[in-house]
């Protein structure tokens, strides 16, 4: 019986039309394990809002070392308890943080971060964009990061994305400290690049921020102290016990790849014209919660 | 006196240091008259949400006249009074309509409109990016609008930008009516860009789109019925009586130019590195209410 199916099995094939291609979704799902990559619980912060809502920020201290250290010392020194988010500005930012004049910086913060807008190229494996960038002679994912690069120069910075998160700072030679934070909630501000630190992005719960009331004042910032939303505490995961503790991958090797070029050339029933191309910030490397088991 | 005052400027103006680059915002607020283009009223639906709040939509007939007639019939048959957003997805789109089984579309609506996907570029007047693009050969703007473009083809199409509006539609070749309306709150979904009728985008309002709930559902749709966000009523602009009537107008000219090229290299005191180049989609093209007088 076995080898008549097989048979069988041999013939439709045969007849078969030409496989379709698969869509992003459908590689994303058919990802096999070895293609999701882990992302380290050191490099997870976990912020809690009212009502139970956590939004998780991934760090990225292969990008900037000294913010993201100082973003861990901030959360173990319990900075963002009772932090507020102040700033809500349409198709922009999400900002929150404390005033450093009211509430003093917890011990291990380097209060005057290097400005860590770029780093070398070298070191960092890329996958490329294969689509011109505005913004830089070439992009691509590092990873799991998008980033852009300069061959000539051999420079490279973390592109600000949708959900990207940066660190707030006054003018020049300023970098901040990473105790105000902002995430991206509209079109890539792509103009930001290389003039801010960009420390990490939001792997969950972006929701509870991108819909928050806009704020009504210049810049987006809410008109009334009242209106801020608190944020009830930060941890990083670490701290969190094992049953507590997120666990994220990120979509790499020959998945990611497939993906990448399924949603440059989207073969859906839908699709008409597949476009042939994508911009950066248009691809959306996939991360998810790891899966039970 | 006069005359001394002159040349007293004259010395000032020679002592000064170069003139600092104006700012993006500089160039908007100063503007002349000349340089803002009125919006028709003939071009503007007036939604409104509950409390009042207003989403105010200008149509594009230049890019797809028989879908913006659609929607000015729907309007005009009271097609909107009652219907629902029923899908919001995050960093995607906000949705809305009604279902087309229950409630018969009013006279006037074509129910087959030809795909409006693309047009010809001949009899556009467009300002170029002067940036690469990663979904066309070419990009710009058109009567305030931003366009992507292929010179040899001779096409041009709206592209899938911020607060930009669509036409939802089935399988091809459904074009949809414009009976079901979406609107971009996130990165610019340009692989949507001819595929789709992009009929126009949201002018005022946005934000009550954008900072609504996120559904639950696949796709962002509300997982219940009672999650809904009913729409009041929506209502042409020269429907409505003379005193309620929104004005808008948008940036062109030398004004539209300058502000293109400052924000490409932004100079403010807080940047650092100027992009030199900008994304099509990270321009926003100056809109705004008519001010009073």
């Amino acid at each position: 019986m076995r080898r008549l199916a097989a048979i069988a099995l041999v013939t439709l094939i045969a007849a078969a039309p030409p496989a379709k291609p698969r869509t992003p979704s459908e590689i994303v799902a058919g990802a096999p394990k070895a293609d999701w990559r882990d992302i380290s619980a050191e490099d997870l912060v976990v912020f809690e809002l009212e009502g139970g809502r956590k939004v998780v920020m991934q760090l990225a201290p292969a990008f900037a070392p000294v913010h993201a250290a100082n973003i861990r010392a901030l959360a173990r020194g319990g900075w963002w308890d009772g932090a507020k988010i102040y700033r809500v500005q349409d198709n922009y930012v999400v900002q929150w943080g404390n005033n450093e004049s009211d509430k003093p910086l917890p011990a291990g913060v380097a209060a005057k971060p290097p400005a860590e807008y770029h780093r070398a190229r070298k070191g960092l494996q890329i996958t490329p964009l294969g689509s011109p960038d505005a913004y830089a002679p070439a992009a691509g994912f590092s990873g799991g990061w998008p980033v852009a690069y300069d061959p000539k120069a051999g420079t490279a910075n973390l592109a600000h994305c949708y959900a990207m998160v940066g660190v707030g700072r006054d003018l020049s030679p300023d970098t901040g400290t990473g105790g105000e934070l902002y995430a991206v909630i509209g079109h890539a501000p792509r103009h930001l690049d290389r003039n801010i630190a960009v420390v990490g992005r939001i792997v969950a719960g972006i929701e509870h921020l991108s819909s928050l009331p806009r704020g009504t004042e210049a810049l987006g910032f809410y008109k009334e102290r009242s209106f801020d939303v608190p944020i009830v505490k930060a941890r990083l995961a670490t701290e969190l016990p094992a049953a507590e503790r997120p666990l994220f991958e990120y979509l790499a090797g020959p998945s990611f790849a497939a993906y990448l070029q399924a949603r440059k050339n989207r073969q859906d029933d839908f699709f008409i014209r597949p476009a042939g191309g994508a911009d950066l910030c248009n691809i959306n490397v996939p991360v998810r919660a790891v899966p039970a088991g």
